[in-house]
């Protein structure tokens, strides 16, 4: 039998501002990446979402960021080795203090936005990124695109590193995401995004823009938490899922 | 024959400005109070000033303050009890992936300026901190004023509290500090802060500003980093203690 | 006839975060407070804001705020006299490059959150907002509670004031809020608050909540934004006046 | 009799944490680049230093830079139009209301740290940068480097624009700055940065990497304040342009 994970960002609200349902998203994923507070995610929110993860026995991924909250970590900075690695070791440390806190703990980390894009080919980031994992220690899991210098500074650093795909973004036939910018880059039919997951799951394949079965494999799939239809996306996946016995169960053992 | 820990704030740099000779006072104290990032102090200073607190086994505590940086923490904000615990909370989780990551630990917490004098008599901030300490987990120690609304919280939470002293400030015959803004508030003469370190640490006794013995006892001694000649007052201190046979070390076993 | 202007606060969003719905209160109100960036507001929703206002021919007002994006401005900060007002004429500068920038301009302040009710007793801080719309220049308006230190100072300051009320909250005998933390300190009943409107307009009476008809003027009712069918309080109160033949417009000449 | 502006970046302070000697400096140049509040500077020094600068009658300009306190707007930062339009609006408002405060107004922009190095050829941030300095109004100077992005779109805008020269970097043969990254790159010697300024002013030449003669104009020369000696370089390049008959004055009419 096949054996996926869900993952969604969460925990994205700050202060007064709110942002998805978290609640509800929760109750669909089986990895939760958790804002850590330097592009979105309070304290208090941060408490918040732990608790609900740890309830609903979500696994506890740190979602870590550039330190930009008017930009929503959604552009690029162009951090020095050691600043980075030193802002994605308090945002670590400062989750795992709420994880700990509601009963559970950090089990992987997951780059945020502009961070998790410049990691597909920014080595000196990439690595700064790892550094500060390996810093943390226990071994956290390292979840990124198959192919991007996160992964592999991770796998060089002796870090588990999990592959990820995305049901509702199109790919080329050399396996990379297309464009936002470009026409059809973005999967808008939940119907379309659940049976290109289950062909994906079941035979490694998901179909490209020029209508080709490219062979790809994941350990874990990205639903979006932060459009409007979000939850019945990612609950219309995980449906589609389970109906082809595909079993959902986090990437962490 | 008697123990004393001389403790300090350290780590309070940000960015590019810099503040206080880390390097030199952590050469003088026994017990390093490091900001968190929330008043002062970024993650790559906190990084350093752990490196350098491990390198010269000097104890490390949380300098946990109120989240102002353009105030340095110095201004009382009338934060409700869940965000001010999940704050205290955010910031004892990121210094200490900074300790741990230096072969280091938190081991104790003194709150930051205004935080620190509310929480002479405020009950509710007073709780809020102490949650979070005990979130936090580990049983930290807690370092603050005698009599102080904090050591009362912390004490009925279960944590070990230490009681502080001050060598440079004016008090009062019941006990309190003389407050900033009244002359000779603050003693500037480092001879005077020495002799009285050492009556208080030896006698048990500090001399008021009416000129009567105040009995007191300390676990530990502030001395202050961020003013001109700073490291050279601390030093006098040290000496005047060493020479009067007192043992200097750590509160925290 | 009478005349009575409508304010509610706007442009509170930040980057990526939205809060009310701003277009459609636009079209109901005569002024808008509209947030700076400290307390909620980036440039760009700012921008926005000014454009949107300038275009429906609503008056332009400078809500001003602590420096508290987490707190949303809602926590008393104790800051000092001369970095309050430097604070506020930060406010007052970059909100009229905006305003003149869409082809408007910045006509009055009305002091946001916690800043609002601490200037209704704090003198030393009433000071320093007016200090700082003195020193902006152009003599703008002061809109603020009746009785206030804030309207005080401002009308001892030569600067023209003016008396808000509001529509949702109940009163007490003596003229002051009920305070939001006792029952029935805010009404939700949208016909209640246009009954209640009209009333204090023609009548120049507010029904407190021990029943008694309260003589209470007012140069302009606060419509709130943020709360759920806002909106749609906003149209009933205001067509409830024009139904009374009551006119609405800017009290700005 | 030839004539040169002498600028330097003051304001550089936030908070508690102090930054140059802008008072000595202020005494020497005839410019000052002021931070507004996003890079460094809060409200409260930029008052100050508005406030100094009007007493010593130096010309305001407005030192835009990136939001990044913790990078001090040193990091490029991938921003798109019209955030960094808005931004840079934001802060020439702020920053004109405390000039005008002073008694002064802000007269000139020049763009701080990875702002100004990415306005040398990335033409988008250049056009928002030159868009918010025509929102703002006024006909605001532009001071850059010569060749740069940032000058073409200010002058295309037309915005007056001048060119700066740098006392202490070396220049290739092309008419570049040499990258800090390599040796020599920064000119530490007083005496030589003295008489490059003497023969960039008086001859129109400044010498190379290369030892070759490199033909080059400038309204303005930059002395830099953050560095140790600062203050007594820019005074001896001064004394050396008064001695060679040169007049310093602003470039603004």
């Amino acid at each position: 039998m096949s054996t996926i994970d869900l993952n969604a960002d969460v925990g994205e609200a700050f202060g007064l501002w709110p942002m998805g349902d978290d609640e509800a998203l929760l109750d669909v994923v089986t990895s939760a990446n958790i804002a850590c507070g330097m592009h979105a995610g309070d304290p208090s929110h941060m408490r918040r979402t732990c608790e609900l993860a740890v309830a609903k026995q979500v696994t506890i991924g740190a979602h870590v960021g550039y330190r930009d909250l008017a930009g929503f970590g959604r552009r690029f900075i162009d951090m020095e080795f050691g600043n980075l690695r030193d802002d994605v070791l308090y945002q670590l440390g400062a989750l795992d203090a709420f994880a700990r806190a509601a009963g559970g703990a950090v089990r992987y980390v997951k780059p945020h936005g502009a961070l998790y894009n410049a990691l597909m080919a920014n080595r000196d980031q990439a690595a700064a990124v790892v550094a500060a994992v390996r810093d943390f220690g226990g071994r956290l899991g390292v979840l990124g695109l198959p192919g991007s210098a996160l992964l592999r500074a991770a796998s060089d650093g002796g870090l588990p590193t999990f592959e990820e795909a995305f049901a509702d973004r199109a790919y080329t036939t050399s396996g990379e995401l297309v464009s936002r910018r470009l026409p059809g880059a973005v999967i808008h039919d939940p119907a379309v995004s659940a049976r290109r997951c289950v062909r994906l799951v079941r035979d490694g394949v998901i179909d490209t823009v020029e209508d080709i079965d490219l062979p790809l494999r994941a350990d874990s799939v990205c639903v979006h938490g932060d459009t409007a239809g979000a939850v019945e996306i990612a609950q219309r996946i995980k449906e589609a899922l389970l109906e082809s016995n595909v079993s959902i169960k986090s990437f962490v053992a």
